[in-house]
């Protein structure tokens, strides 16, 4: 969902994490902060994030348009001004990156806010190959890449982590 | 709606067009392209616009939020990629700006595309005693200031001129 491509095909998987592993400690997170200014009907959405002070506004294209995303720098002054546009439709989160076997990382996120206790991780593959043999270490819990309860845009808008047991 | 004072409030006045000024020749319209890539419950909106050759994005906060509007530039290759994700949600007219007395500017629009037929003329005053005292020439038709149907927000989703006798 966030990767670095624009224009590539991502291949990502997410899960939930059954327990911190270990070596969180050695890998200290990176804020992340994000907020949907307006979504359409058609699901064109534009965001802004600040990562370790990075602004950044991301229009996005819907589901049903051909791939499309734009990201423009904010300064510090136009952040701040559109985060409080935001209110009610944010993400925050520190980003432990933990490197994993076969050269993959981890991306865990551990979610604080309206989200707090909420633990996922996402994993980029380089093929789909390399996704489908991936063996998830025991700190890594159930799947939920096609969850879209847990997709960054639903979060943002039900205010709350999904309920486990939903 | 478009003044160029993104912070200041703006008196603004806008009147349909009974009959296009003969004027009107001596002051060639500017092309307005505008698209809405999205906007929110509460009133958040977000927007493309291309005037002259100079393509901007810009944020507008709701109602009932202070009032924030922010503009970004883009390039060509940027207005391009967001004004496809704007479709159904456009608006575009040639602009004439025609002095009156007083030092005023009539801005006369001539819409095309879905809301061919569409004349508007909108008028910013420098204060709210020059908007009250305001005579307007004969070639002005009836106030819309206060009808939400003409918004340039409204026009763009409906995606046609309101009815007349609506």
């Amino acid at each position: 969902m966030d990767g670095p491509s624009p224009r590539g095909v991502e291949i990502e998987r997410k899960f939930l994490v059954a327990e911190l592993p270990a070596e969180l400690a050695d890998h200290p997170g990176q804020r992340i902060e994000q907020g949907y200014l307006a979504i359409a009907p058609d699901g064109v959405e534009v965001r802004v994030r600040r990562r370790a002070g990075q602004a950044t506004l991301t229009v996005k294209s819907g589901p049903n348009q051909v791939r499309t995303e734009e990201e423009l720098a904010l300064d510090d002054r136009r952040f701040e001004s559109l985060w409080a546009l935001t209110d009610g439709r944010r993400v925050s989160k520190a980003r432990h990156e933990i490197p994993l076997a076969d050269g993959l990382t981890a991306e865990l996120d551990v979610y604080d806010g309206a989200h707090d206790g909420l633990l996922t991780v996402e994993i980029e593959f380089p093929s789909l190959e390399a996704s489908e043999a991936f063996a998830p270490p025991p700190w890594v819990g159930p799947e939920v890449t096609a969850d879209a309860r847990y997709a960054n845009q639903s979060l943002a808008l039900t205010g709350g982590p999904p309920r486990r047991d939903a």
